[in-house]
């Protein structure tokens, strides 16, 4: 029998089942400066230590954005391997800032399948939850993936779908323990906007384009250990309906964050993930913009505040022309068009 | 009103304005590495501790064409985001050396303004310091670069050219203060040539060439979070009169560098840029080559020499091909033909 | 007369000659983690700090197959700038452990010296020793490697031909003083297969295909400040046969490895190569996959086993197509068809 795994199929998961991911990851300082010139970041807190220290911290701690990505690359080879789509995220809670050094593991729980009619594919829901090297829970997250059958044809197993919350409630948000905001400097962040300049329902078209490279997805995606064979198997992926490799998901959240920059640079804080989809892949060559609407503005307390944001990633085309698209579709409920390819509604933390 | 910035225009300067640039940057280790996986760089300096302590420092100094490039980095969002072209640098100044952990903090001073005759455009010169967290300048340097007009036409302001001299005098060359210059192993660094193997007027040819790729290009530029648009957005930059993204100028000049270590191995220390000049736009795809002229050679004590150097980058051609076109155009002071991409004036230290 | 080098010729090469290889090398975390974004490595020895610490390390090890790239980087300069092949290498062994902060020095020996009777190249062998910053041999290996002549025609020198052997004795598998195998937790490594789960013979079809990009593979070779022409030169290459750059083959022994460890998660520890040859060229587009045989199982007491492995490295096709045209040859004794790119006869150190 062959040793090498071809990962799991949508018949090897059962409900309740455990999963302890293997190769947790010591998180290098050069990570956090690779993430910064692949993704192209620019918020303050990862990249400027003594800012970091003016918040309250010993050092810069990691982004929260690259430690999702690092995390979820844990559950890939266990989870979504031979998956057909990452259909969403759910309850992305980040629990405790980590810092360089620290070893990340992740676990997760299958909370719900569901057989799809095709007979082909399923859908698994689980839960997961990374912990650091001293057994702190960092991260929690809630996904559910479309998998491949090993075996065509209906097994009609029943379907167990897990309640899924809407949102992270901004009372259950975890405001870091050290965090101190009092000795804020807009003139290093880059911006001067606060808490109480946002209103609910602005929009703001973050303006500026990042072009995806074939190395620069596949290099990000080879920093989380995410080995998903859609990224790197070109041979493989010619054959298929893209005929081309598939840009991982997580770079084009990263691409996103870094774009909100422009008009967003004080939202340091990455708190929640309330729900994200992924509308359409990107391909090298692609250009993606991103637009956010804010949906909540709220004081936390302590100078701290939270901006429940969705942002809208979209390619090769410009707020202008797809506004009116994006309008009609959430009027009619419809389906946006493929230009879109990220929504994701997310809680950051910015200074009242 | 949107919240993301468009950047500021020609209108937007004003003589004597000083602008305090936002994200200082705390450098790392990683930033070295990758400065050295990007470039290709081989001077012994900046990648052997041993050595280094050998020549009296510490540790490994950052090299000083990697300040350059994240404190010019740094200036980008206020001050060419809509330039239309970097038109050279003056009186770059290497003041002292910057390590690993050191955090850089840059502010400009507008020192000059005028308006293009097209009524499109204008040029704004800028007077740039790079401080460290200690309040040290490291990095003093001019620049001028032809900016956008937000509306067309002439304001008829009045034209103010800043005195720019041509060359740093090497008798105000900073020779970092612990640098010791007697046990210098020639096995270690690569080559035997010493200040008086070199002669004024000596031509070396480089030989080598390295080809640019798309994401070696971008992904440098992100790592200065140098975040001008010309670089990144393809979509953008398809419309425009190249059909795609330029390469960072000053990718080009770290590129130079890289391969005039050829024949320039033991000038391992940049202390000056007298003046530079992109003279043409370069484009993924492009081989890049350098030659290098030895203007003047000067001992300055201790066992430390000046080499004044001209190294001119150019593309897709050899230097046997090339140099003919140079000499006409120099004894005609004419137009360099486009083949030639870099013209940089700039003095290095080297042992005696 | 030019000062940059051209390189090396046949003609330069001695038999006995010493070449003491310049621009000796810390190596970084950073190299580290960048390693792994070029790779996607997902060894857990060298990404998890707990887990080296759990196996008796005081921290991560560096990888032996990073080691190898940056040793042999070491040597292009003098012995392969104008190589036509890199033919191939044996009694590589790794003698003790490199860790973060060590700088690694090369010197060389010439072995052997053969001309070809086309008049135009000559094989020449070397003996390699990689010593760290205490003077402690940590790598030892030989290559010969066809090289081009300055001047066409036969110079009737003797040939001396070395006798190399045909693997590194087991008994002489140099294994790390503070190895410790008593916790090792497959959890973490992600496989259980241990010593003695593998049979002598058996083959292992790893099935994951990488791609491999421009950037990718020109900044993996320039991270190991490999110089070589031919893969940075595309102006160059573009006049000759292949009309492209070449991939370093040490990139391909990288990629292999990576891909080998889906059904060799257990095999952290390279402890020699005992014969390796790059069959055939590869370039930016092509997708690299592997196969293993077993060829030993052997242990060594303590816990620790020894696999000696060969892995074959093929592209854009798959273990079931080749493996027959595989079998043919072997038997034949034949050259293998073109899509093989790598044989690779390697012993790793495992858990009993």
């Amino acid at each position: 029998m062959n040793k090498a795994s071809t990962g799991f199929y949508f018949e090897d998961f059962t409900l309740g089942q455990v999963l302890e991911h293997a190769i947790p990851r010591t998180i290098t300082e050069a990570d956090t400066s690779l993430y910064l010139a692949l993704t192209g970041s620019r918020f303050s807190l990862y990249c400027n230590q003594e800012f970091a220290q003016q918040l309250g911290y010993s050092k810069q701690p990691v982004d929260n954005f690259l430690l999702f990505q690092i995390a979820f690359g844990k559950t890939v080879n266990d989870i979504s391997l031979n998956a057909v789509a990452n259909l969403g995220y759910a309850e992305v809670e980040f629990i405790e800032p980590v810092f360089v050094g620290d070893t990340i593991s992740v676990v997760s729980e299958v909370i719900g399948l569901k057989e799809n009619s095709n007979g082909k594919t399923g859908i698994v829901y689980v839960h997961s939850k990374a912990v650091n090297q001293e057994g702190y829970q960092v991260l929690s997250w809630k996904r559910w993936v479309m998998v491949n059958k090993r075996l065509e044809g209906m097994q009609n197993t029943f379907a167990v779908e897990p309640q899924l919350n809407s949102m992270v409630p901004i009372g259950s948000i975890s405001i870091p323990e050290q965090l101190s905001i009092t000795s804020y400097d807009s003139r290093i962040s880059g911006e001067n906007y606060r808490l109480n300049d946002y209103k609910e329902g602005e929009w703001i078209d973050h303006i500026d384009g990042l072009t995806i490279d074939n190395t620069e997805h596949t290099m990000a995606t080879k920093l989380y250990q995410n080995n998903a064979k859609v990224h790197f198997n070109h041979h493989h992926m010619a054959l298929g309906k893209h005929q081309q490799r598939l840009v991982y998901g997580g770079h084009i959240i990263s691409l996103c964050r870094t774009i909100s920059h422009n008009g967003l640079a004080n939202a340091q804080w990455l708190a929640a993930i309330n729900g994200g989809v992924h509308l359409n892949p990107s391909f090298a060559g692609d250009t993606i913009y991103a637009a956010t609407q804010v949906l909540q503005c709220q004081e936390l307390g302590s100078g701290v505040g939270a901006l429940r944001l969705r942002t809208l990633g979209y390619k090769n085309s410009s707020w202008h022309e797809l506004k009116p698209h994006y309008e009609k579709a959430h009027e009619e409920k419809s389906r946006l068009p493929s230009s879109f390819v990220l929504d994701l509604d997310y809680t950051v933390l910015i200074p009242v």
